[in-house]
This record gives structure tokens, sequence and C-alpha cells, in this order.
């Protein structure tokens, strides 16, 4: 279960609550798509968008949903990855309890995430089920955020109501690289553009966890900004949605 | 920062804040010691009962602090390995915000983790200072836990209000093994002996992660019990201080 993050400088981050771009050809340019928002997703919009970009170009596809409700196993088969969001800054449901309450929920229904079509012959499903949720986890991506955007959706989401420090944000940082070892570490400033210092911060702690910033990139000077604090990527979203001429001048 | 948990089936809890027994031979019927407790604990006693400890026995030495203020470069030195819980079902201060402070405070410190034997010079410091907090960050082992015994003092310490059921430990367990990859699962019952249910649920995702039990272990028939159930290890602390002949029957 990992991403070679050297091949990757720009993500694109698609809602699937919003229509998409009639021609998907421009992410032909970017390197990795990562389809999530933070209000109005379903399974099914989910399902739909993975499955179009899928077909369009060859990155890797992450689903990133803020509710279990958004993942079936069609989802988890359309998709590479299913990267799940721990809000360092958010309320506790959205660093611990939703994820214990999703690995419970996996663990206790192994049979939906195989699909109808496996038999149901007692001590066989219960170990195909024990395969099927160690199948379902090695593709489960664990992304540390710190959300720095408090009037935004993802921070509602989240129940974020205070941004970090960048003392803090590095925190957050080294906790991720050496205590929850997650592979993302994510800088959202969701909509607004939040300059390189929170990059700075988290980058000097960072190895083995890639580090994406996103929020507010517009143009290519931009985008080298936040490379050049130290970022391994950087997340483009709005202006896929908004402006494709926009879009393909963010690109590294 | 691994340690081998296929010799090591108990685990001896040492608290600082009580008496250790005069002779401490009895150490090396064990596998390893955790020195920590739930109440007046101070780094000036834990570094003492290390320093005891690990003079009179050749087992590995974990300090497990509930306070960075526990912690200085002198226990760190002298302990093995510094293990921190992070408590599922405890509340938001002990699953991720005291991570983010300590993880500040080292990054923000550093010169103090290296000891006050460091020429202070400009860049260097800086370059040695990140060094040293990666060396810190190496020893660092974290613990999932989960507290079942609300009526302890750990639950309280942790701001644990409710148990979780069966199905709620083996989510954890999954998400220990397969989101947050700490080393080490813990199931604690804190003075009261839960018997093999949560250790059953948590062991069937366990592959990685080293699944301990403690709470109550006071005869041989119980650590057999646990360990049949699947735990890596008992976790022993009450009748070492208080009985070192019940102590010495726990020993698988």
């Amino acid at each position: 279960m990992s991403i070679d993050w050297s091949g990757v400088s720009h993500v694109t981050k698609v809602d699937p609550a919003e229509d998409l771009p009639a021609d998907l050809s421009v992410l032909g340019h970017t390197d990795l798509v990562i389809v999530g928002g933070s209000d109005g997703v379903t399974e099914a919009n989910s399902l739909d968008a993975i499955e179009r970009i899928a077909e369009s170009c060859d990155v890797p596809v992450f689903q990133e949903p803020y509710s279990a409700s958004h993942v079936s196993s069609d989802t988890i088969d359309a998709a590479d990855f299913l990267s799940i969001p721990a809000v360092y800054n958010g309320d506790r449901a959205n660093f611990v309890a939703k994820h214990v309450e999703f690995f419970a929920e996996a663990g206790k229904k192994p049979e939906e995430l195989l699909g109808a079509s496996i038999p149901v012959v007692g001590d066989l499903i219960a170990s195909k089920g024990r395969e099927a949720v160690a199948d379902l986890t090695e593709n489960v991506l664990a992304e540390g955020y710190v959300v720095q955007n408090l009037d935004s959706k993802a921070a509602a989401e989240s129940g974020v109501d205070r941004t970090y420090s960048p003392d803090e944000v590095a925190g957050a940082a080294l906790a991720t690289e050496s205590f929850y070892d997650f592979p993302i570490f994510y800088v959202e400033y969701s909509g607004t553009y939040g300059g390189p210092e929170d990059v700075e911060a988290a980058a000097q702690y960072l190895e083995d966890t890639a580090l994406l910033y996103g929020g507010g990139i517009q143009s290519h000077e931009q985008t080298t900004e936040i490379l050049d604090a130290g970022a391994d990527a950087v997340v483009v979203g709005d202006c896929f949605h908004d402006d494709p001429a926009q879009f393909l001048d963010t690109i590294p």
C-alpha cells in the first residue's frame, strides 16, 4: 500500500457534488486525482466521478470520503485507494471516532465488502471475510490534515474551531512522521491561498511522509512558491471545475 | 525502532509513584518492564525507577508517561523506549492533542533533548537539534489503548467515559493495524480482571501489531487464558508491588 510520490507534484481534487467539465482530457496533465468534497457528496456521485475519471486518464485515483456512507464495494473497486482524513485540529469524531466506527463496521460486515457473489457457507465466509477486510485495509491511506481556513465547509465538516500556528503545524507534521506514521500530511487552506509558511514549518520534519498543500492555487507562481517551500505536491481543486485554462497554468 | 515480541509474553508494569520491592531480582523472570502510573508520577521518581530496574535486570525498559513533564533527556537516555498511549475511548486530549503538543515542544526545544553538553553555535545547534529530534522520535513507540475500567485512575486520567463493546475493540484493533500503524494495541482493565473476550475480538485483526492485555492478573491460570485468547503478552502490575510470590505465579 504505497504511492511513489517522486513523480507526483500536482494533484487535482475533484468534487463529485459539482459538475465535471465535459472534456476531462486536461487531467492528463495532473499526476493524481482525489475525488472528495465537503458538501452534498454521495456514494452515487462519488462512483460516477471516479469511473468517468478512470476512463479518461491514466493517473491514480483516490476516493476521499467524509462519511462511511460514501464508500461501497463498488467505489472501492473503482478507485485505486481510499484516503481517509484524520484532522489534527478537528474534533474527536474527525480524528479517531470515525475511524474506529469505520473499521468496526468493516469488521462486522465483510460480506458487503466482498460483494454479493461470495457463497455464504459458515467458516468459509468468515475466513474470506477476514481476507476481504485485509484487502480493503491494504488500500486505505491515512491523511493527517490540518485545516487552516475556519470559514470553509471543510472546517465545519471536521469540527475545526481553531487554526494551528506554524509551530503547531510542525508538531503535527512530526507526530505524523514519527508517531502516527500516516503516509500523507496535508495542509488545507480550502479556497484561500495560505502561502508557504506552514509548508516550510511542516517540511523540516517530513522524510517518509508526503507533504501536500491545497487551497487557492490559481497560478504557476503559486505552485512554484509552495513546491519551493518543501511540498511534494500542490492540490488544485476549484479552478479544475471553473476554468480549465487557469487550471493548466497551475501545472508545475 | 522495533521490539521482537516473539520472546515477550510477560510484561511488568512498575508504578514509579509506589514503593519498589527492595529486591528487584524477581524482574529477571519477566520479559519487559514498563515504568508508568496514573497518579503521582514525576520526572524524578520515573528516572529513579528506570535506573534501579536497568541496574538490576537485563530486560528492555519502557517509560510510559501520561504527561510530557515526566520526560527529560535523562529519562530518555535511561529507558530503552518512550511509549506514549493514544487512548481510543479517551477524550481528544488523550488521543491527539497531547501528541501534537509533545512533538511541537520537542521541535521547538531540541537543545533540551540534547542535554546541556552541546555547544550552542548557530546553525550547528539547529542542525544537531533536528538530528536530536529524529533520534528521540526513533525511540518513541505509540500504544493504541482501550481503557475498559471506568472506575480506574487510568480512565479518569485519559478522559474515558465509556467502555467499548467487543465489536468496537475489534474496530479499534483493525484501525491500529491498518490505519494508525501503532506497534502496540493494549487492552487495559486496570486493576480488575476482564477475561478473554476483548482479547479474542482484537486478536483476529492483529498481525504486525503486538497485543497486550493488562488488568487484574494474579495467577498462572489467568495468564494462560489471556495468552490462549491471542494476546502476545500479559501485563502484570499490582502484585509486583504487593506480593512477589503471587507475581512469580503469573509468569507463563
